[in-house]
């Protein structure tokens, strides 16, 4: 099945004031809606990060993708993944960079948004779900979290164009926790992730005790400050939330690197707590597992079917920390439809995923979203694997286009969460780490 | 695509009285031939171990397979295999067992049979190669190793179904170094893998010497005497062999258990000799490996679809191997020409694929083939992988009926290569672990 045609939309959109240790969300965030089409006239679509540089990444690789195979385009790319860098390596992370903006894993983004998309595309031209092609689903419904982030009042957008405010300001352990109740109401959701590395500490493990007072002993529930503090801090914190973050939930990149990452699983344990500490920006690609393992850096790596190859090496990955008694659970970035029902159907083909999976999903709006019939329903906190082909969404081409008009207005072209700081927040504002 | 037949075929084909540390090759081997129908009359196949035992586990499963759909079985039955004992053992090695007769892996053979079967229909179905359907091929090519053996005079089979014995017996170093060139010459492989443990150590290392005599420096040699060897004599031939095997060969189980490894290649190591360890009988299984990792025990692990889970798996496996530095090879047992294709498409499909794989084939015979169209060629060493769907081979039935009647003939319903030492060789036989 030769794909004709490669298709790349730039698009922008409305995403609220979120705050994390990275900075600040812009008012609009980008992403990029890749479109494979085949000779006999079907479309396979994926989401991934936005911006011109990964958008020029994709017209590099046109010349490969028009005129290829779609059931081999995946092998035939595969030298952009195998070859990366064996070793990891702390430029190779996402301690310094947000997702999506590191040079250094551009490859293995470009790669996983095409092999998802001939993945839909192969789904759609057999009329089989995306699932179901990498052998066969292991789950209907795919869990996700709640993710609660502290906030500045807005909804996103700018103007005109702005969205409407659901949530509210969250700078407090009061407003956060009404802002997880607001969220828990809407879709079911029945885990929490908490973007941390905010305020102080002290502030962040005094709402992450209101949270959990409010949510009951049951509810699985973890912070992630990527990587705001010192190993001292995380050892503090992690051992002042042992009984909160302890049952079923976890410590996200409380520290940077590998070897920080170490020392703190070294220290919790010698202090008797047992919460393990998960990972997405020590530990973002295959290269970095052997080291994390040998020093049990990291006991939950956070997939992400975005930039760890796509659908299948997923799938490897599920393997791999099964194999070594990791657990798995997924990362998130903002997204859309599409992006979701990727990450569900990535989801729902790998046996070994023992975390309900991130998403920024209630952050984004109706407005914005490019898939055809609306919003993805989350209910009871999953995304059911609807009945239809491929990933389950087609593209809406007007909000596509709308889209694309928003892109085209903006002044940046990349994500910079510092420079948003400094121009809504503090002028004088710069990431320091650890900060605390 | 709901499956709506399972046939299962018993069958026995003709095998030479090929020698290893497990004893004799009886005089037929057993096989069994996996059936799958789609409701819309499509059929996928696959083959594997033979006996009793296997159909009797392949009828334990029909109820949860006849009705099922095609591209959801392998998610469906996973408990089979994802279900396995985590943590390694001796007893769920192949040290005491040949391949296809421990009880304690049967559920993965069952597993990896359904799993191939359901590939190749879905690709009979969509009219796509297995490789393909697998995220694309990385070679068109698969090579493959000569695979000689220390053997008695014949060919295999009996009384007037007795065939040609091409080879002639080879108990000596030189009637060995015959039958390779004999092999070589035939099949045109360019890599030597040499099953040993079966003579007095000293005249294998012999063998070993005349063979890189005759083959030059280039051609990878390597030597898998099956646990047959203390940790003593396996350093001694391993230091013996430094030169002759270390140029892109190996040695593969010389001695028994991931720790009689570890301890035999940090003795290898302090003694200068890089020659990697290879295994597929302290590791058969994804639970083998972080003991095997963390001991450095194995430097290279045999996959094999029948056993590690099918195609997939095998994939997941390269994965693994990769992502800690292990090599990766190919096991092989007796088999027919749908084996053979099963095991080129997932080598086609596995990027870290580091050596040639390993195939019996050669042994066997064009009277007991049950593909259709006779044997799949082996030229230059190498399996093309053909542009039909699916495997690639489908099955002549008249052939397949004469397999069951030579099955139906026989009084053993399984493998037994000591009875089959004493009843032809040496009535006092016994297999001794080490030997040497």
């Amino acid at each position: 099945m030769r794909i004709v045609e490669l298709k790349i939309h730039s698009i922008a959109i409305a995403d609220p004031p979120l705050r994390s240790s990275y900075g600040l969300h812009a008012p609009y965030a980008l992403r990029t809606i890749v479109e494979l089409k085949s000779e006999d006239g079907v479309t396979g679509i994926a989401e991934t990060h936005g911006g011109d540089a990964i958008a020029r990444g994709f017209e590099a690789l046109r010349a490969r993708v028009v005129g290829a195979d779609a059931y081999r385009l995946a092998g035939v790319l595969l030298p952009l993944i195998e070859g990366e860098a064996q070793g990891s390596s702390l430029d190779r992370s996402q301690t310094y960079f947000v997702p999506g903006e590191n040079p250094m894993d551009e490859a293995a983004r470009l790669y996983s948004a095409l092999e998802i998309a001939t993945v839909d595309l192969i789904g759609k031209s057999v009329g089989k779900p995306a699932c179901d092609l990498l052998g066969g689903r292991v789950r209907d419904e795919v869990s996700f979290s709640a993710y609660p982030f502290y906030k500045h009042a807005g909804g996103g957008g700018e103007g005109a164009d702005a969205r409407e405010d659901k949530y509210g300001e969250a700078l407090t352990p009061a407003a956060l926790v009404k802002q997880v109740r607001q969220m828990v109401a809407e879709y079911g959701f029945r885990d929490i992730k908490f973007k941390t590395g905010v305020l102080d500490p002290e502030i962040e493990v005094e709402t992450v005790r209101q949270l959990r007072a409010v949510l009951g002993a049951a509810v699985p529930l973890r912070m992630d400050p990527n990587c705001a503090w010192s190993v001292e801090t995380s050892v503090r914190v992690g051992t002042q939330l042992a009984q909160e973050l302890g049952n079923g939930g976890y410590l996200e990149d409380p520290t940077a690197g590998i070897s920080g990452m170490a020392e703190v699983r070294r220290r919790l344990l010698a202090a008797g707590v047992q919460t393990p500490l998960a990972s997405n920006v020590a530990v973002t690609s295959f290269a970095d597992l052997p080291e994390s393992v040998r020093s049990d850096a990291v006991q939950v790596v956070l997939c992400d079917p975005h930039y760890w190859g796509g659908l299948r090496p997923v799938q490897h990955l599920g393997k791999v920390c099964r194999t070594f008694g990791l657990g798995l659970s997924m990362h998130s970035n903002t997204h859309l439809g599409v992006s979701l029902m990727a990450m569900a159907h990535a989801a729902a083909a790998t046996p070994h995923l023992t975390y309900a999976c991130d998403t920024h999903y209630p952050w984004q709006s109706e407005v914005d979203e490019i898939a055809e019939g609306g919003r993805v329903p989350i209910v009871n906190g999953c995304v059911r694997i609807p009945e239809r082909p491929g990933l389950g969404v087609t593209l809406d081409y007007d909000q596509l286009a709308r889209g694309r008009e928003r892109y085209a207005r903006l002044p940046y072209r990349k994500r910079d969460d510092e420079a948003e700081m400094r121009k809504h927040v503090d002028p004088n504002w710069k990431r320091i780490l650890p900060r605390w």
